[in-house]
């Protein structure tokens, strides 16, 4: 299973490529710290400067959230639920941690394959 | 398929009864207004004033967002997403209208079966 | 919820309406009977005599396995699955029953919503 | 994300080694050849001598099915499907090639995370 990654896009010269991979990326965006036994939200987001289509043929059709080797939670889409515009898309998930995290997020798009994102290490304090 | 709906509990006198109804009921909670084209979220809460279990053997395992007969997304859950305690869950979609929106959500509990929310009528002006 | 049902085509006189009928509708098949504690093959099928479109803008996108309130298992598609043919969505589910089921498929389609098979019944003896 | 992989379990000396592997481990079986534009069924099991657990803490929770770095379908499962016994989860998709495939499932387990079966190739014929 071949799983794409993030690649720091300010050291890519092409345009295109630097569009390709930044659209595709999955990103994990969240606080650094939660408290124990708390909801803490954890945003899921598909691209961060370049927005992917969201059409028939072509779109994102759905992200999960793990931690570590645990998988907590996933979002599937249907292609026009962004308006079948270009968008970043975005789920915000509200869990309770107990202890301290490692969160990965994966999304797939329907062209493209999947895509995995940087791991956030979240600390989890009393 | 029986699906059960939300009852206004301040007319509930059974304080049982009253939690029953209230921890399963899906709520959509989102503006009334929202701009052509543009994002706009979409909370899916389960759970209002009561919380709702998160054990292994009865816990809120999907919701889904409809726009009337449309199915838009859906987020699945484990059990431990909430830390295994009580709850409300909760996602937030972000998602682009074209037109005018019906959203309702549905929620399944392992024990207690299908919930659907009351429609929230959303305006979409240009 | 508008949740579409079978009607029995050979009562209905039109034949788009009895193509749109047929080819929605979802159906369960199994055997009448089970023993208690052995695998036990489920077929759900979206369409009987029709066939419905597997195109990237009209698909069944999933279906789901009901037994009465107890939401049993799901199969998610992404066209394409069917080749881009028209064709009766298919899927077999090997389930280990306990008890006496009511049997029930849930189908949506991406243009035509949310349809629910009638309900099969299974006896399960010792 | 560690993804786990099978391994040949008659090299493997611990009872209790193999057991762990071949009841997590994802097998994609059906036939080598298929026709082109016709339906073609593929199961999807996990495990193979030994049976996996069904409990509420500990079970499949998903199995998935690709074709190269393409999602064809999957399965969710909540436990008791198998009766909450031991036993291989399965399920059989029934999709319509057209041209040559290269197969392969994952599973994941609620508690020992995600497994990816072995590739198998498929050829497809006019």
């Amino acid at each position: 299973m071949k799983i794409n990654r993030y690649e720091d896009i300010s050291q890519i010269d092409r345009e295109a490529k630097k569009d390709y991979i930044d659209r595709h990326s999955a990103f994990v965006h969240c606080a650094a710290e939660a408290k124990k036994g708390e909801k803490f939200t954890v945003k899921v987001q598909v691209g961060d400067e370049y927005a992917h289509p969201d059409d028939f043929d072509h779109y994102i059709s759905y992200v999960q959230l793990w931690n570590g080797e645990t998988f907590l939670t996933e979002a599937h889409f249907t292609p026009g639920v962004l308006g079948n515009m270009a968008g970043q898309v975005e789920v915000d998930f509200h869990i309770v941690p107990l202890k301290n995290m490692k969160l990965t997020a994966m999304a797939y798009c329907t062209k493209h394959g999947l895509w995995q994102s940087d791991e956030v290490k979240v600390t989890v304090t009393e």
